[in-house]
């Protein structure tokens, strides 16, 4: 079974201070650029891979999505999910992504939110999701950049000047890396973006936008902790269409 | 007009002693995967988008290539390249990429090898690229990587281990980057890999793959000064294709 680091008790205590676990989705500086890389919601099925406690699954709700479904690895994040969500008519399962299986052409959108980055193997789940996809559907998600996951120890330098880098090694060593994230040894996985677009190319679907999410001016201003994530892409968010 | 460093004296004299300008083809370490990327070149039109010395448009001619053409902005590269493949039917043209026009539906292949980072604009290139090819073609490119470009500053970290590492910044400031290669100032531009990736299914092509190039083992083996090629990528190689 995949790595549940979401039911470790330090762990969830520490995820549930984040900005993204307190505010939802508004929490997620990302948040605005994804919501452009979305198709118009209503009328779709949707499917959200590592839904942790539902802001997504909620906000689909809301945007008149015909069917929703959220899964996770997590009892907690499902637990509170449930609770959450409670009479919105989402569907929450328990699910390890690496062995999951969707029913064919049942879904018209599929998303994630830097949930796939914990996979071993990102092929069988990207032709499982292809296969789940009506022709036309669209896939969104985003997972740690690979400029930040490659080095073997993450973490800012600072120059004599105050300027802020982000030493690149081990880029072409993929797998593994461990970090020290609310709790020791969570496990994720480092694959260069090449691997990531040629895994989508081999799966069928096609490459419609790719992001490497920074900040924008604005949000800066208003959160200058953000300042930082200028000088190197944390995340990307990339879209991909099954052909029609 | 664009920049053209390539007839500075100087940086000619320089960029003449590189590996890849001496042995051609095989002094490119990245030669290997290029070659993987190709389609096979028998009966295509073929055009060279920076040909430099012309190595590539001798290596299409002996690959049974029907028409080739290398367009280039240095005299001297085009001199050179002129002198060193005569009586082989190549078709050397001096063109400024950024206001190139090319027939429409005139190739089967566009290729150009570490010449699009100078230009400013990428757009313009590819919608005339983009228009030139068949129904079916071909566009493959190499890159300089913005791992690469992205410091204002380039250049390698070394820590109280030896372990190398690049510090990445200003990663999303794009835009011109100097740099002191065989002569100052330099200018090359700076623009991410999603930007790239976009401008591309702007132009209506499909993304096929995208390699960000390191060295195999057996590479540093034969040549240890490629084992720091490892760390980080400095170029990309991309292949996409004009809907049939």
């Amino acid at each position: 079974m995949s790595q549940n680091i979401y039911d470790d008790a330090n762990f969830f205590a520490g995820y549930a201070t984040l900005d993204r676990s307190v505010k939802g989705l508004d929490g997620a500086p990302e948040w605005p650029t994804i919501q452009q890389m979305l198709p118009a919601l209503a009328g779709l099925r949707v499917v959200d891979l590592g839904c942790g406690y539902g802001w997504f699954c909620r906000w689909a709700r809301d945007q008149g999505a015909a069917q929703i479904s959220g899964l996770d690895l997590s009892n907690r994040m499902l637990e509170r999910a449930r609770k959450m969500t409670e009479g919105d008519g989402i569907d929450y399962h328990r699910e390890d992504l690496q062995t999951l299986s969707l029913a064919a052409n049942s879904c018209d959108l599929v998303y994630s939110s830097l949930t796939l980055h914990y996979l071993v193997d990102i092929a069988p789940l990207l032709a499982t999701v292809y296969q789940a996809l009506t022709a036309g559907g669209t896939l969104v998600f985003s997972a740690e950049h690979p400029i930040y996951t490659a080095p073997l120890h993450q973490g800012w330098r600072v120059d004599e000047n105050g300027q802020k880098s982000w030493p690149v090694s081990h880029y072409q060593q993929e797998g593994e890396r461990i970090s020290n994230w609310f709790a020791d040894g969570v496990k994720k996985q480092h694959r260069t973006l090449g691997s990531w677009i040629n895994a989508l190319v081999a799966a069928g679907f096609v490459i419609e936008n790719l992001n490497e999410w920074g900040p924008t001016a604005e949000q800066i201003a208003a959160n200058p902790a953000l300042d930082e994530e200028k000088e190197r892409p944390m995340i990307f968010i990339l879209r991909a269409r099954k052909p029609a």
